[in-house]
């Protein structure tokens, strides 16, 4: 049996699945891999819908999983595509349409890799599917959910590879065996109004934040660690709305977000940032009130037996050796982490989210040969 | 001859001379002095009016000046006023109205007290009254336009006393014998937009906004002079506008606002701000446009025969010696300035601008005698 991933991308891409709708292509999946032999669950949660397939037993030895998402952003400004957004138009040797890089393509690439390879060399395990509708929004009740759904009857992987695109510009060039932490800190600060002419009568809340600002942006929070490179800190904004320069105001505000590596964790950063807040509190005599959002710890997946095995894959369908990295936004295995072993890769990354989202053909191709030689390799 | 000041006062009430209004007042300051022998000329200028008066000869051996206006900031919320505000009531020991304290009462009381002098006791010289009605405006065209119009026709005073209301609580209390300087620097910092989870491919202008108003509000100015506080730097603002926390911003601004002694010049304080713009610009590859608005530059008439003769007179009515302070807001002495030595005697000011502006009778009163023995002292 020979699955098109092509073909198959291009049927995904017409179902408007614009996250958090279903559109028509869990369906399609779920009619697809049954028919392969695959044991189809619908996970679904909260009105988010999600599908689990296992070839193989539960409960076998080994197994291997992919995750994916089959939700898409909204298209945006429609009348600025040169193609119809979910017509998956084919022309200059690719596949045109939203989705058609992030990630439709990755999904349609390791289920044809996976119902090619269950059919014609049967392996001594279990190869898992976990395709989540909901990665793009709140992600609540998507990869969570399928995760939360498996513990509970007794399904695991033993190794999982997310098919998020991870490569920059060139096919192969990048895998990614974790993240880095991420974390927003709100500081208001409060002091007493004034008269310009007068400040030994007001307590000025803006020196306090400048400097509480300068401390922070100044600090070197590390100089990046085995698999990490530095953590950075931004300063997003700072403001206060007071238009009258005779007027001491008597509150300000600022923001600074956090990408950290695995020296830190949002406990130890948050502990710190209000440490800075505390003292600098105290040396202005003003009051601060620091607020933390932590959106995701940092985590790495240590180069070992599985980034080895689809390293060596991906070199010998592309000729590239992809580096290991730890950079970039999110994507849901820092859910899939706390399951197993986990790495991504997948297609280049350059037109997603964008008006005319479009990918190279011949690079689904590549990417369906690179998942099938890791499914061979996995397994012998 | 006796003009009563607190009459004078009323009827000065009674003419709703809002800003830039004349409102009858300077009618009736013109038809009084001129029946008490002043030559009263109306110096006009872009609709706004103002009347000189000189009783003597031009070209005196000695003239002794008095500045003022009669024109008043507006009546502000009327509803939430529990007097009529241009009926110039009499209740409780008080004259209400706008105006009562700021600064009808004074023009009445030098109006009364050099009439009554010039009527009982002819002097050697001539005593002027340079009154305007643009002294809460722009005062563009008030005493300036009367320093302008004398100038232009040989007409001067030896020196001059403006009749602001001078004292914080008690009457006698503060004499001014001149001004801090003030100005306002606006700083705009530009960088280049980015990504928050890769701030080394942006260039992040809020650093170093952090960084240069912590150096600026850090830097002791100077430790005051002999006739000046400590010069103060007040950060009034820091604005970003950015809700993104993944974004780092293009732009941000801040303003800070200084009241400076006569250590600095507007001049050697802006080639301060604007090296120190400089600087952190450059650390920070940032480009910083420094705006600069330099209200007034600092003045003072150092303490001598004007001053003692005043405090003098102060003491001798009032049982207080004044502080001689250079503190507060802007006046007309900072034009008065160039043209003679000023010093500025009035009224306590706790209610001026306010609903329910009112005097104490008994300090009118008390105020025509003060500014009766500065005549009879200057001429003795």
């Amino acid at each position: 049996m020979s699955v098109d991933p092509v073909a198959l991308t291009a049927d995904l891409i017409r179902c408007p699945s614009v996250t958090p709708e279903e559109g028509g292509a869990l369906v399609l999946l779920e009619d697809l891999l049954s028919k392969a032999g695959f044991t189809c669950t619908r996970v679904d949660r909260n009105g988010t819908s999600n599908l689990f397939a296992r070839w193989g037993n539960r409960g076998a030895n080994r197994s291997f999983g992919f995750n994916g998402h089959t939700d898409v952003v909204p298209v945006g400004d429609e009348a600025a595509w040169t193609v119809p957004p979910f017509g998956a138009v084919e022309k200059d040797g690719m596949l045109w349409g939203r989705g058609a890089t992030d990630m439709k393509s990755g999904v349609a690439a390791f289920a044809a890799a996976a119902i090619d390879f269950v059919t014609d060399t049967p392996p001594d395990g279990a190869v898992i599917l976990a395709i989540t509708g909901d990665e793009e929004g709140d992600a609540t009740d998507g990869t969570t959910a399928l995760l939360d759904w498996m513990r509970d009857n007794n399904e695991a992987m033993t190794d999982c590879l997310v098919g998020e695109p991870t490569s920059p510009n060139v096919m192969g060039e990048m895998m990614k065996i974790g993240r880095r932490g991420s974390m927003t800190a709100w500081f208001e600060v409060t002091g007493v109004q004034g008269h310009s002419a007068y400040p030994h009568r007001a307590r000025n809340p803006l020196p306090a934040l400048a400097r509480l600002m300068d401390r922070l942006a100044s600090h070197e929070l590390d100089q990046g660690t085995d698999h990490f490179d530095a953590s950075t800190l931004a300063i997003v904004t700072m403001d206060t709305g007071n238009p009258a320069t005779n007027v001491i105001p008597a509150a300000c505000r600022g923001a600074v977000n956090i990408r950290f590596s695995d020296a830190h964790s949002g406990d130890s950063l948050s502990d710190w940032l209000r440490a800075e807040a505390e003292v600098v509190a105290e040396d202005f005599g003003v009051k601060i009130v620091t607020r933390i959002k932590v959106s995701g710890e940092s985590f790495v997946t240590p180069p070992g037996a599985l980034s080895d095995l689809i390293a060596r894959a991906v070199k010998d369908e592309t000729g590239v050796t992809p580096e290991l990295s730890t950079s970039g936004g999110t994507s849901d295995a820092r859910f899939v982490k706390d399951h197993c072993p986990v790495v991504e890769f997948g297609l280049v990354g350059k037109t997603m989210h964008q008006v005319d989202e479009r990918v190279e053909i011949a690079q689904i191709h590549q990417l369906k040969a690179i998942y099938s030689r890791i499914l061979r390799d996995y397994f012998a």
